[in-house]
């Protein structure tokens, strides 16, 4: 009988939250709220989460945003590691067969990032790593060529850090964009992408050693495509040869993005879904 | 036939991202993370939640993380507003029946406050407030009077803000100990609590305006009585007469803890469950 009563008192609860929110005029603010709330206490009642629990869960949101700065976002990173970033891709992702796989942003995309000539290098330094030239088209699922189409790309540096993560760097270093020519082609110059590990000195980095998980990312090549009359396209491209491609920390891997790296010279193609 | 795939999709990434905590030594960790991981991802399926969306829930969280600091802790007053302490509560709270009933800690609770002789006055200066003396006594379930049970009290002070909002006060005020008499009994001079606003200044404050919510709190007094072989009560002592204990901004009133002050002596028995 005291099961059944406390079970009335907690939905009498969530019906007063749930309810706190009618005066509002902002509509999909409050099926947001509304959803995330009925989401937080269902978690709660499931786990019998303890005041303790509560309290560490508290202090580890807390320091996932203490952590978190312009060029290092903590929060991103939690939501990647957890496979939501991910599938807030899969969600906005439209249904065309033929469009381009997404995958996650990750938490070192900077907009506005210099504009380069076609076939520039995109590093200051290549430190001896593989020189790796990426081509293609980038074009709509209906097969037009877009020849305005921005392309933004960058990846970890042949030291295993992104230039906002290396204190040495102080400019956008593997991080450039560049305009698609008439015909749709690209051609970007680049250093062949390693496998990495995230960020582990902050609170996500604790969850993924107290659980037992990886931290390693296959290496990559990260892309957002846009094109006006076209959804942006954030996406990566892969190495098929990288021994982390099953256990990505950040579930971003699809087998569509495997491209093969092992030349000097690799090709892959954007399609865009209109909008 | 795309919604049936995309929907597999979804979940085949549930549950890859489930399986990653398959080699962890803490289950109670993996447990909590899982539920979290299945709400979360149901979540962004159930409100469709968009790019620009979901960075705007990232930006909210880590401004959230950021606003907190010892004093004020911004996480715990967005768990208080969406119900989610209360509903802590409540799922620690035994079943006992007569046990007093438990309500949310809030954001100003602290540790080690001043402890002070039985019948002490806790505030520095009362304003002109009306003076009231809360008496009572401790004691378990099954009638023992509890004579070393440790009464923790805190309250706003009668200008509405705590001592740790206010920029005037660097000492601990309208905020003590006390250890209860031989007999379980307790004697406590205050002035009498006011209804006041939570802080508004932060991401929830903007989430309350956003979304026509009222800010205020029905007038009360913070009790944590703990006693060993007892399990700690959280809980809050209102005024029977405020305006607001239909609308609290936090979720915590309850019958039972409602308590008429309009004299200058109010009583309030405590109950604790046994451990």
């Amino acid at each position: 009988v005291s099961d059944v009563t406390n079970q009335n008192v907690n939905e009498a609860l969530l019906n007063e939250v749930l309810a706190s929110f009618d005066d509002s005029r902002n509509s999909r603010l409050v099926e947001i709220l509304r959803s995330a709330v009925k989401h937080l206490h269902a978690f709660v009642e499931e786990t019998n989460l303890t005041r303790d629990e509560w309290m560490t869960g508290i202090d580890f949101l807390t320091d996932t945003g203490k952590k978190s700065i312009n060029s290092r976002q903590e929060f991103i990173l939690l939501s990647d590691t957890l496979g939501v970033s991910m599938l807030v891709e899969l969600v906005n992702q439209k249904s065309t067969v033929n469009a381009t796989d997404p995958t996650v942003l990750g938490p070192f995309y900077i907009p506005d990032s210099p504009m380069m000539e076609m076939n520039s290098f995109i590093g200051s330094d290549d430190e001896g790593a593989d020189p790796l030239t990426v081509t293609g088209i980038v074009q709509s699922t209906n097969g037009d060529l877009l020849g305005d189409a921005i392309i933004e790309v960058w990846q970890v540096a042949p030291n295993g850090l992104y230039d906002v993560q290396d204190v040495d760097v102080d400019a956008p270093n593997y991080r450039a964009r560049f305009q698609t020519c008439s015909d749709g082609r690209f051609s970007i110059r680049t250093s062949k992408p390693i496998d990495y590990q995230i960020p582990t000195d902050g609170p996500v980095g604790t969850m993924l050693t107290e659980t037992g998980r990886s931290s390693w990312r296959p290496a990559h090549i990260h892309f957002r495509v846009s094109c006006p009359g076209h959804k942006t396209l954030v996406t990566h491209v892969f190495d098929a040869s990288s021994r982390y491609l099953e256990s990505d920390a950040v579930f971003g891997v699809m087998d569509s993005l495997k491209l093969e790296m092992s030349g000097d010279e690799a090709s892959f193609d954007f399609v865009l879904d209109e909008e």
